[in-house]
C-alpha cells in the first residue's frame, strides 16, 4: 500500500514534469521522460495522426520544443490509475499562450522501467465543443 | 506467456467487441465491455470534454447509439500493450459512413476484473491534418 502510494506520486511528478518539459522547451527533460522504445511509443497531438515509435514521436517533439510560442499549461482533473507495470493520467491542459487558449483532453500512459515510470503514449485532442 | 497471449487475445476481442457493438447500436453488449466505475472511468470522444465516470460516460453511449447514422468502422494500425492489471490498445479507427469518412486516432484502455478485460477509458480524436 505504501509503495502503491509512492507510485501514484511517481506517477503524477512524471506527469507534471512532462508538461513543465512542454512549456519550458526542454528537451533533454522531454527526452529523459519517454520509454525510447519503438513497438510501444505512441503519441497524438491535437488533431494529429498517431506517432508510433520513438524516433517518430521524438520527431515531432524536437519540433514542438522549437517553437517559438510553447503554451504555457494549467493541468486540473488529474485523475491516476496504477497498475503493476502500466499506469495512465487523464487530465485536462488548459493552455494559456497568444490567442484565445484552448482546452485541451489528455491521456498519458507510464510504463515501470527499472524504478522509474516512462510515458509510452501521450494522446491529446482540443475540446471544441 | 501463454497467459500474456491469451491476455493479449482477448484484450484484442474486447477492442473488436467494442466498435462491434458501436457499429450495431448495441447498447447491452457496449454495458458489458465497460468497468462500471466512478472514479476510473474516462470517456473521450472526437471534439468532447472528457466524460468522468460510469454515469456520464453511460449517458453519452445512450446518445450515440441510437443514432439513426451510426459509423462502420475499419480498425486498423492495433497496437496492444498487456500489463498485470492494466492494459491498453491503440489504433486508428477509419470511418465509413454518411459523407466523407474520416480517420479518428484512439487509445483504448482496459483493466482485468476478475477474469475479464473490461474498458476503463477511450480516446478518440479526429485527425484533421
Amino acid at each position: 500500500m505504501g509503495g502503491h502510494l509512492l507510485d501514484r506520486e511517481a506517477v503524477l511528478a512524471a506527469n507534471t514534469a512532462f508538461y513543465q518539459a512542454h512549456e519550458e522547451g526542454d528537451a533533454i527533460t522531454m527526452q529523459s521522460l519517454w520509454m525510447h522504445d519503438d513497438d510501444r511509443v505512441v503519441c497524438t497531438h491535437p488533431g494529429w495522426p498517431t506517432l508510433r515509435g520513438w524516433p517518430a514521436v521524438w520527431a515531432s517533439w524536437h519540433q514542438l520544443l522549437t517553437l517559438a510560442n510553447r503554451p504555457q499549461f494549467i493541468i486540473t482533473s488529474e485523475q491516476v490509475d496504477i497498475g503493476d507495470t502500466l499506469a495512465w493520467v487523464s487530465c485536462d491542459e488548459n493552455l494559456l499562450g497568444s490567442g484565445d487558449g484552448a482546452t485541451v483532453a489528455a491521456i498519458n500512459i507510464f510504463a515501470r522501467e527499472g524504478g522509474s515510470w516512462r510515458m509510452i503514449a501521450h494522446h491529446g485532442s482540443t475540446v471544441i465543443r
